[in-house]
């Protein structure tokens, strides 16, 4: 099974939790046991797991981020793009992660959430391509 | 195939060797080839692939994460909790990785083991699931 | 399918595009639906995805990389095989990543590129492994 959720953006960096809508995608896919990849189609985004209970981390996460990899380094790209650092950090969080799936489930941990970075917004039309995999049992 | 592996760790933050425990995993499950996903349930833990032979090395990949990540950084998180920086190393470092499998075999480079990244530890009860997917051939 | 691409690298880092490598192993394996990982084989290289239309910005990955993980840093290893910094690289980049396939094509947005990202060479002889899975439909 393999569907795409789309998302608007509202800042230039910022994690939106989108836990909930890969969850219904699982279950819809009646998946006994496989894996579910989360994979956002930019090269200025990414997909990290990590815990959405309080808020306050997102901040944290993306403090920490640019204060890694800064906004302005004389970057030989942003000549052209002027968005080094946003194709940067995307690079390093990585497009994906791949998650076990279990009776329809995500076998997610007890604070653990995904989240879509954007690093480049806001933009109207990002788009995460969800694929699961089923095994033989 | 699914199955847990459960561990104890002992230091705040640890590199523990899984390798062999992933590999008899595979061995058992006889899958001809495929890919096995190894995941850490945990939004403070992570799974990492590198050298295991000279254990100085686990050393000092923790030292370069701690220098980028900084422990304090008057993080909003650690006002709740006081655990922000464990995070956020867990959501760089990422809770998975997927390994390419031949004939109930881990196709890991010579120099390459895979480590549970202990992040907030010491903690008696840390969980990795591990999937392996066969494909028809 | 499983397959190999072996490549020769010529710097001590250097990002070499793999995307049109991979692609064709995808397009030979006639999968309708499924995930392809690509994995290197070593513990001091790596795979990334990103932009590959401006070369500036691979570049701009390796300074910011080079910034964050410095060269000399009085790693322990050092001691012994003096290549920490390419060790600690490839651990955090991380040796795979998996991406959607669909009609034996690789789902890649529109910017988003492949690249096998070497930390220790040159190097004649590093070992890509590509694993597409296929999945019911």
């Amino acid at each position: 099974m393999q569907k795409e959720i789309i998302i608007a953006t509202r800042a230039h960096n910022e994690l939106i939790d989108i836990t909930k809508e890969v969850e219904k995608i699982v279950s819809e896919s009646k998946v006994k046991q496989g894996l579910c990849n989360v994979f956002a189609a930019h090269a200025t985004a990414a997909i990290l797991i990590n815990e959405n209970y309080d808020p306050n981390l997102r901040d944290d996460i993306i403090k920490a981020l640019n204060q890694t990899i800064p906004e302005r380094n004389n970057y030989k790209h942003d000549q052209i793009d002027n968005n080094a650092a946003s194709h940067i950090k995307a690079a390093i969080i990585g497009p994906s992660e791949t998650i076990p799936v279990k009776d329809s489930k995500l076998l997610l941990g007890t604070w653990q959430s995904i989240a879509f970075c954007e690093f480049d917004g806001p933009r109207s039309n990002r788009k995460i391509i969800i694929t699961i995999t089923n095994q033989k049992i």
